[in-house]
């Protein structure tokens, strides 16, 4: 593939994903754009635009084939391969991380939950063993890791940025709600919560200005 | 203010508020945009460019008042009043949100958590204790909740965004990987992890793409 696709398309694709695997789950074996449109809360052109970025899939007449397209926008998501996942930092964040079965069953495995706690070290998270972070460096060299997931306090995380560089794994999802100092081939993905939250309050501050 | 933002602008305001916050925190009075585009990694043209959508803030040869942008920009985001947050769904996700004294500074306020599982209801969570969800009605009645965040399972969802609509909440923050049917009047900002997973998985796939 080597024509250059917007983020804001890419930024969509999961979401198809989402409603394609619902109406698979419902049984339904193939819709229309219009259809699609209607459920998605998106126009159809957008649609046909969106998923024309990927080659189509779409049949005139015919709609799209739910299997069909659900399955070509999981490769594009990379969903057709396992990636193994640690969770760094084993509090109520990296234990709820470590409880979604929905991850599992994208491909996403969690095979290590690590933390510097004493406490929690040794507890046993759906199955998981969280381990001491002092065992992450030989854990690292044992196992393929893809992803290391940072649910650790923000203060540790710049640190934790060095040493997992330094174990060669790519990717980063990031929790610590700050932005990391990493070299340009790591890969991150940022969930900053507290943006999520002062996007809400910006919405209910302008919803409150319209209604005045 | 009657002019139309685009959405992208307004989902990049929360980052400048929290690198304005860091340079408070570090005693910075005054940035130049040129600075500010350093830090953030953005051009220095685009951070006049969103600026100016709200009237500017800056002054040609001195750059912005770190004090005063901090504060106008959190005006925007209408961080100047307090909101006032249940969380329903007191597992590891509802604990994570409920012990994030962050939210709390920006005004933010967890005044409630509820669930239906009797071995956590009665639980305290840094301070809030947990109630079970049959309460939930009396409380809203005593108590102005501009915010409920949605952290029980999924199945769950649904019902509870009628029980939340009837109560005259006007405001979801939405953690249960899936959209809600809602009345076009209440204000949703959904944190979709499966989703944030799956960009993660595109990045990295197209990555190894570029290295073959």
């Amino acid at each position: 593939m080597s024509r250059v696709i917007s983020n804001a398309v890419i930024r969509r694709m999961p979401r198809y994903y989402r409603y394609l695997g619902e109406l698979l789950d419902r049984g339904i074996e193939r819709i229309s754009s219009n259809e699609l449109s209607h459920l998605m809360n998106v126009t159809a052109s957008q649609i046909r635009q969106d998923l024309n970025n990927f080659g189509g899939f779409g049949q005139q007449g015919y709609g799209y084939n739910v299997q069909y397209l659900y399955e070509e926008i999981g490769k594009i998501l990379g969903l057709d391969v396992t990636h193994n996942i640690v969770i760094l930092g084993a509090g109520n964040l990296g234990q709820a991380l470590a409880g979604y079965v929905q991850f599992e069953k994208k491909g996403f495995k969690i095979i290590g939950l690590f933390d510097v706690n004493k406490d929690i070290v040794g507890m046993s998270v759906r199955g998981t063993k969280v381990r001491s972070i002092d065992e992450l460096h030989d854990f690292v060299k044992e196992n393929h890791v893809d992803i290391a997931a940072f649910t650790m306090p923000k203060d540790k995380a710049e640190a934790m940025a060095k040493t997992i560089v330094n174990l060669g794994i790519k990717a980063i999802w990031n929790f610590a709600n700050m932005e990391l100092s990493l070299p340009e081939d790591i890969i991150v993905e940022n969930v900053h919560l507290s943006d999520s939250l002062m996007q809400l309050s910006y919405n209910i501050a302008k919803y409150n200005r319209e209604q005045k």
